[in-house]
């Protein structure tokens, strides 16, 4: 195996994304030497009953002792506090970055806690499933999914490289952009489909338990894609919505504005208007296949099982 | 294997659903003998070519001489012209249904044009994927899959009966209700998902082609979800938003109130109604999971693969 990427990798914060990072550095051998840190003792516990790491600890210090990369895998709400815990025991040098799905609050929340002896390159592996904490972890999550890196002005060079090998040694293929940038293209990528996703089961959910038995009983029709994108972790997605509030809220609107255009050609049975809207968006299905982004696979092989 | 369900079986359109009805009408020989009709002489040729029948003719006569089950599988906008022409080579005492993803205005244009010497009763099989045409089909479309039929009032209890057992016979789990309820239930779960489905890849696809093109970059974070909803056929989406106008209306102005509401959350900055919206809507997943209409892995695998 090629030789570790850092020699003490120090994550913070255990749930879905952190476990899934311990687990692909073991498995592709990207650190010589993995450190845990969960403020919850029984996060703590749970990552040691499952061997997750070389070390699995509460305490800031033990964590960070001689850590060269660090990644704060907390939810973006307590980033910033976070950054403030963590600042006075990071090692000269060491390259700190995050996971976040948001990254302007992000950066300005981080940023000034971390003194000018560390080099803090922010990230964003663009990878999740529904499940949330230590256990829904897996060591396959990032391959082949883009990580995009967000390096400030004049960021150290080689500090850029080390992540960029580091997760690249995960599987995942990096980009970099401007924070700006990122935050414009996730709110129409995800968080603009995460928030109607939320919102048509919360429409299902008000109605009564009768109509509700229903929706669950013929969810197959349609809704039920809708219902695993919102399952996912409501504190994670209450902090993407808040720190991301102007990108979401202009994608929103034009969303909006889309919807009353198709709704106005139902009300007025405008057939060749909805004809040519509905036969717009297969392209864009097409393109997401040609690059690999999904598998034509009809219905992703539900056909067959249940 | 067991006595045929009917003797002869004629399918009215070869698409998705015609041609995945005769496969699986095959595969556990639901009828003696299967007679293919489309008025598109590229789809005969195709479904002669496919050998998926008996029988595929462009002409009416033919197609229904002895039958005793007739399936009108055609777009919805289309039903009521179709059932005026085979109308009259119809013979007597055939069981006569659809397919339509919407039941009232297809009563309301099939009806009146079948004689008092058929039997018309009504049926929705909630199964399909984002593929259309002949050879999109298959034979295990319906496996466990919800089979609606919404009999008229009075109907005739042995015809009821024969369509049960047909639905049954190719794995669809089957069950009754009124026309009313039905279009309701529909509306929200799939006629509002798909409608929304594709909006949002509309909106996506309004921008200009950097854009458009990091979307599909970026699609696995939420977006590619909805591609594949709004890649359905354009014409069945259509003619279903026309058929099923006032119900649609209807779900739509929920959800858009909802999505006010989520809205004024975003930009009051109200945390903690975000957080509970959000959880709210993890409890329907779950029903989901438990009553068996999708499966809890992660991703639907992707994980390993793409």
């Amino acid at each position: 195996m090629a030789e570790p990427v850092c020699e003490r990798l120090a994550l913070i914060g255990v749930g879905l994304i952190g476990s899934s990072i311990a687990r692909a550095a073991r498995e592709f051998g990207a650190a010589r030497h993995i450190a845990l840190m969960d403020s919850s003792p029984s996060v703590v516990a749970r990552a040691r009953e499952l061997g997750l790491a070389d070390l699995a600890t509460e305490d800031h210090a033990e964590a960070l002792a001689g850590a060269d990369l660090v990644i704060v895998c907390t939810p973006v709400g307590v980033c910033g506090e976070v950054a403030q815990k963590i600042a006075p025991y990071l090692p000269k040098g060491a390259v700190v970055s995050d996971v976040g799905s948001v990254k302007g609050a992000v950066v300005a929340q981080m940023a000034p806690h971390l003194s000018e002896r560390t080099r803090f390159i922010p990230a964003h592996p663009i990878a999740g499933t529904e499940f949330s904490g230590p256990d829904a972890g897996f060591a396959m999550l990032f391959q082949n999914r883009w990580c995009i890196l967000t390096p400030p002005d004049g960021a150290d060079a080689s500090a850029v490289e080390k992540l960029m090998a580091f997760w690249t040694r995960l599987g995942a293929k990096v980009e970099t952009m401007s924070v700006a940038h990122h935050d414009a293209v996730l709110a129409l990528t995800s968080h603009l489909p995460h928030l109607i996703a939320y919102n048509i089961v919360g429409t299902a959910d008000d109605f009564g338990d009768e109509t509700r038995s229903e929706v669950i009983k013929f969810s197959a029709s349609g809704f039920r894609d809708f219902t695993r994108i919102a399952a996912s972790d409501p504190i994670m997605w209450r902090d993407i919505f808040l720190a991301n509030k102007d990108a979401v809220l202009e994608m929103l609107g034009r969303f909006n504005e889309d919807l009353s255009a198709l709704q106005r050609m139902i009300r007025r049975g405008d057939g060749q208007g909805l004809f040519e809207f509905f036969s717009r968006t297969r392209e864009i299905r097409r393109s997401i296949i040609e690059q690999g982004q999904d598998t034509a696979a009809p219905d992703f092989g539900r056909r067959s099982g249940n």
